[in-house]
């Protein structure tokens, strides 16, 4: 049934040895170099306890594989240890603003001094079996998502070996250990706060750049959670991020009868407040404006910029937690609720 | 010389199935489960296209395969494909600001449409040599380094199979096709600036916080080149990113003597030009304030930010300069001078 042609009679591994002008050395270059064989090579590469060797036997195959230039494969070396210290993340699918950047970093660092990398896999335009299958390929010993899964990729992952696998976002996922913000919260601070400075009619900024509406859709429904029960209105507003979007919309403002506003994030609260103030709205008197995210840059302008702030996960907290999974993987999931939103008064509700 | 205990005869490949409650599938369970050989499993898999394989037996395989969760490794599929369409990144050492996050999302779309992946590897607090091994442990086909690299470090990845490696910064480095930024344009220009506006004692901004050295540095010293010669003096400002920092140097304002201050960026601007108002400076008629970088916010503040506008290469200029490498990788290494720093003068100098 099978039929090979005679060209493809060697192991298709080999073909690493035969391509480019220079060839990439590989672990039988390294033996033939240091005069011992491929297995003794791949003990001393990889601190192999369970096999001695002598100590110059070992000093001649690291000189073989400095002089030769040669890395053993990453995959190919966390078979021989049993797994990987790579932390898979998908990278983000729209670019991240600063409190994401800012946890990313503590979280890459926290992970190192645990003696984990963190991995981040450009997943952009993937089905999502197609990426889980992809990030399997790379053996992380764990994966963490920023945002949901499919129970179907949680099964894949584990099968190729990830040990632990964990979201961050507003629901579990079965098999996954879980790390809960649900952006609803955000909004019903906003809200909440509205509707007790008397305020009735509450637009909230939905942007119209793409990815953001895993974040956009809760808070609103968040916001009509504490302000319909209250006999407040609430109204979405499609705003783009640039001046003239924001200029058209403080344009239409006294018609559109709103006397608040929450406005996503403390940017869009920058831009819509700034046309506003342009437009003759006087901010907070006819209209309050609330953000989220508690930028410093909030606190510059004038009137300050009333926000919610949000906690995200520490870097050291979702360290830990991966490397207690990694530990013990057997273990039930953990579920951690973490979205404390506060809301953080200035001048401008 | 080497002994080898019993319990170590198996290949330490074979490892792999000995471990947790849950083995992981092998290319020998689907090669058992479908009735064929590993090769064929390998040869359908990978689709090689050099053997013939019926395509009953090519279903039976892939359906084995679905069946026990059977993922290929990514390193040893690229070693059979003669190399990966990884596209390997250091991740950022600091939190990322806008203009870079936004680059980074454009990067990864335009490499996406060309097949490649982009993966980021977290390699805080690893030496040079030890992370271009843990680099080149992935087999990526290029590498792109946002910042520089020592030339035996380009060794090391081109003898692991990088066909391409790529630096994004303000020198050549041996070996590798180079993306020229100079920051010290950057401070050239708003030096120049300055200079044109009569200010003759302009202070710059170094931010305190780490790993912004790389660029406040050479944009201390285009300040210092365009300044200088023209008989201005330059004072280097420490300066951390919070209000106390900003305050405490806005009180020593006066004493100083300074009528003019490039800020780093936008985001130091808007934050030292608040300190100087409330301090009771008025900008730009005492003190001008220059930032970089031309985000939307500096528009919005009054009196509106000059700033220093560059442009960050597009995505599809790098994802373009890797194809055409890769393609042909014995090729000379390509230099792109990138950098268009340009003044947009609003109404703070």
């Amino acid at each position: 049934m099978v039929q090979i042609p005679k060209q493809a009679g060697q192991p298709p591994i080999e073909s690493e040895e035969a391509q480019g002008p220079r060839p990439v050395p590989t672990s039988a270059d390294v033996a033939r170099l240091a005069g011992v064989s491929r297995a003794t090579v791949s003990y001393v590469l990889n601190n192999t306890s369970s096999v001695r060797i002598s100590e110059p036997t070992r000093h001649r195959v690291r000189a073989a594989a400095e002089e030769l230039g040669y890395v053993p494969h990453a995959a190919a070396r966390s078979l021989r240890a049993g797994h990987s210290r790579m932390v898979l993340m998908p990278a983000s699918h729209v670019p991240v603003g600063p409190l994401f950047s800012h946890f990313q970093y503590e979280l890459q660092w926290a992970l190192r001094r645990l003696d984990y990398t963190v991995v981040q896999y450009g997943s952009v335009g993937m089905g999502g079996d197609e990426a889980a299958r992809a990030w399997a390929e790379l053996r992380p010993v764990a994966v963490f998502v920023p945002g949901t899964l499919e129970p179907g990729q949680v099964e894949v992952l584990k099968r190729a070996g990830a040990k632990a696998v964990v979201t961050l976002g507003s629901e579990r996922v079965e098999g996954a250990h879980a790390l809960l913000m649900d952006h609803r919260e955000v909004g019903h601070c906003a809200g909440a706060h509205l509707v007790e400075r008397g305020r009735r009619r509450i637009g909230v900024v939905v942007p119209e750049e793409t990815g953001l509406q895993v974040f956009s859709e809760p808070r609103l429904a968040g916001v009509r959670a504490a302000a319909e029960p209250a006999g407040a209105q609430v109204v979405p507003l499609p705003l783009a991020y640039t001046e003239e979007s924001a200029a058209e919309l403080a344009a239409r403002w006294r018609e559109s009868g709103l006397d608040a506003v929450f406005a996503y994030n403390d940017e869009y609260a920058m831009l819509l407040m700034r046309a506003l103030q342009d437009a003759g709205i006087a901010v907070p008197e006819e209209t309050s404006v609330i953000g989220a995210d508690d930028l410093l840059l909030g606190k510059l302008i004038r009137p300050r910029l009333s926000t919610v702030r949000l906690e995200m996960p520490s870097g050291q907290l979702l360290a830990e937690l991966v490397d207690r999974v990694v530990r013990a993987p057997g273990a039930e999931p953990e579920v951690h609720d973490l979205l404390a939103a506060s809301m953080v008064v200035r001048e401008s509700s």
